[in-house]
């Protein structure tokens, strides 16, 4: 009796939580410590200092119907004040609170910013690889996903493809950089020319393309690379972002929209993504997270930690003759399969304990996915069975 | 260039931030003290003691990757464990943690079950009086909304009219007892009519049509009066409870579904809200809150606090020969408006700085909704103004 939508989504759940269900049965069988699990892309590093000395502060000196009560559906003004001001500070834009919706994650900012644009049909373009998830939340408003299909020489967004594809019906693109799955930061360069691109098509349709900027890696990024504020080339860019991985908080489910003034019919989009917020039911982003990560918005989780983990696992890859491309943020490494159907090489992998998610689930088969979210000695306690599986193929 | 469906909703939010703006106005004015704003269901009585003290336990006991990472989308099995059993404790039912999915509030729940349970164009009851947001809830998913009108003697649902408006497409009837806005609780004689009622159509129409229960005032009952657990009553019943108003936290959002396994594809449900909490982009309700609510779970605010309230506004109201049945529970009263059009009565109450909402908002005209939690003084305070509208009237 569930609803038909949903019946292919239980089953695609179905078929993660057996790879899930696999993986528990692993660490049963051979000890936790014996299983590499590649899997999921869940911080392994705790949440920085400043998160439990702010959730300490705010519960002392707080009033209880202040700290735990409504707000307006956008969030508290003071928190997205302190937002706003502090990407102005880092990124020299010109914010103030009303370009700010706290949202329940990234993910809560995507589905609300989605439900305020979307008409059915709509078209919303994403560039391979990219996070399958996306999928769901443009079907939630009855949108329709246009793939770029994926650039496997730099991970880089296909442009001319992405030109190609644009038509009258494309309402948004999405990016993710840095990248899930391949770690690939989009250059300034690329995005330079895709907002070239966008305003030329939106002259020629007479028509507003929304550039939607996933950015919960913004602050995992290695070697000083800079991560390019969108906002900064395309004037309809959203930023949906997240504290998840940032500071180690994906359970608490904090985030925001940036939704600036300058982007076409700005102020109602403001308004629209408040009552979106209201109307599927997230209400407001839980209040207590609001106040606590306006009192962290410098602070950040280990990132050295991922670094370390980024090096030895990409070094000791290519020295077994491994092809990838080296990730330059995010927790992946997207690594070319020996064989062109990757299944048959995640499933080779758990014979040695290792656990690898196909490029598949991603729309770029022949490739895996890593995630090097994990402890530093299942790193190198994976090594040997990555040889053997070097030696098999 | 927002959604279609978005814009109407955008004016109807336009005119309830007017009368917000309009109260903030008159508190510039007047100052806060004489503005008597009986129009918000925000909790006014602080959180109990124990919601600090879990909180401040967690931080000091809990492994911060464990208290603010991912877990199942359908949240901890410890909490979820904890919250079943304490059902079953109170109401004799036999829950485990599979019966329970932890949610962004009630809110949240009602969505992903609606996402869970609706395809387009399947109908869905409401009873008038009723909260106006379950039509934007059950719009999301292209559900229709059928309302029973109000039943005015006694406000207890007019189960000729439900008995009458159920059809072969009618996949749930959403209730919500105490009711907002009426504060009356519906019956145990009412409730086993109802579920004879929709046992007799699900036989008719060989349909399952689920019973919603949406019940984040239950825990706020006066007089000693029994609130029906419907689980025992309907086999196909799903309970949506929030914390927010048991333990102050609205802002905070966390709340859970039941969904026993007697339901019809009750395990089919199950799965498929796990599914819906991710892909709404809720992802899971906020983990440090699930964490401490699931040690408060006998915890209250201070009801005695609304019940005062409750007694000296019914009682004054009553004295000045307004109209109102005597709510049992929640913390609003429905008070019948001395001309038709109640839109004049909230008027002319705001000459002596009194906010009250149109019993319109709620699908009842003619009648007007006191939220009563609000302080002690402003009641009392209120009083002269009620008596001045008393005579104009």
């Amino acid at each position: 009796m569930i609803a038909e939508k949903m019946k292919k989504l239980v089953n695609n759940s179905s078929a993660i939580r057996a790879m899930f269900e696999e993986g528990k049965k692993m660490a049963e069988k051979y000890g936790a410590e014996n299983v590499y699990d590649f899997s999921l892309g869940n911080p392994n590093v705790p949440a920085p200092a400043e998160v439990k000395e702010a959730i300490l502060k705010e519960l002392e000196e707080e009033d209880s119907l202040m700290l735990h009560g409504y707000m307006s559906n956008s969030g508290y003004e003071d928190v997205r004040e302190a937002v706003a001001q502090s990407l102005n500070q880092r990124f020299g834009t010109a914010f103030d609170q009303k370009n700010i919706v706290m949202t329940v994650g990234a993910a809560g900012g995507l589905n609300v910013i989605l439900k305020t644009l979307l008409n059915p049909g709509d078209e919303v373009m994403v560039i391979a690889p990219y996070f399958g998830e996306y999928n769901s939340y443009v079907a939630n408003y009855d949108g329709k996903v246009v793939v770029v299909s994926p650039n496997t020489d730099t991970f880089q967004p296909n442009l001319t493809e992405l030109e190609e594809k644009i038509t009258e019906k494309t309402k948004a693109v999405i990016v993710n950089s840095p990248n899930n799955p391949t770690g690939v930061v989009y250059s300034e360069e690329i995005i330079q020319k895709m907002a070239d691109i966008l305003e030329k098509k939106q002259s020629r349709f007479q028509s507003d393309i929304y550039l939607i900027s996933d950015e919960p890696y913004r602050e995992l990024a290695y070697d000083g690379v800079e991560v390019p504020y969108l906002t900064k080339y395309y004037r309809n860019t959203i930023v949906a972002y997240s504290f998840s991985k940032s500071l180690s908080l994906p359970g608490e489910r904090i985030g925001y929209l940036v939704i600036p003034d300058e982007a076409a019919d700005g102020s109602e989009i403001q308004a629209a993504a408040n009552v979106a917020t209201r109307i599927l039911g997230y209400v407001n982003a839980p209040s207590l997270m609001q106040k606590a990560v306006a009192r962290c918005l410098d602070a950040r989780a280990d990132v050295p930690y991922y670094n370390r983990n980024r090096e030895t696992l990409y070094n000791g890859l290519r020295e077994l003759g491994f092809s990838c491309i080296k990730p330059q943020g995010a927790f992946y490494l997207f690594v070319k399969s020996p064989v062109e159907d990757e299944k048959i090489f995640c499933e080779a992998a758990k014979k040695y304990h290792i656990l690898l998610v196909p490029g598949s689930s991603f729309a770029c088969p022949g490739y895996v996915r890593i995630a090097y979210c994990v402890s530093y000695e299942t790193i190198v306690n994976a090594m040997p069975g990555f040889q053997k599986l070097a030696e098999e193929f």
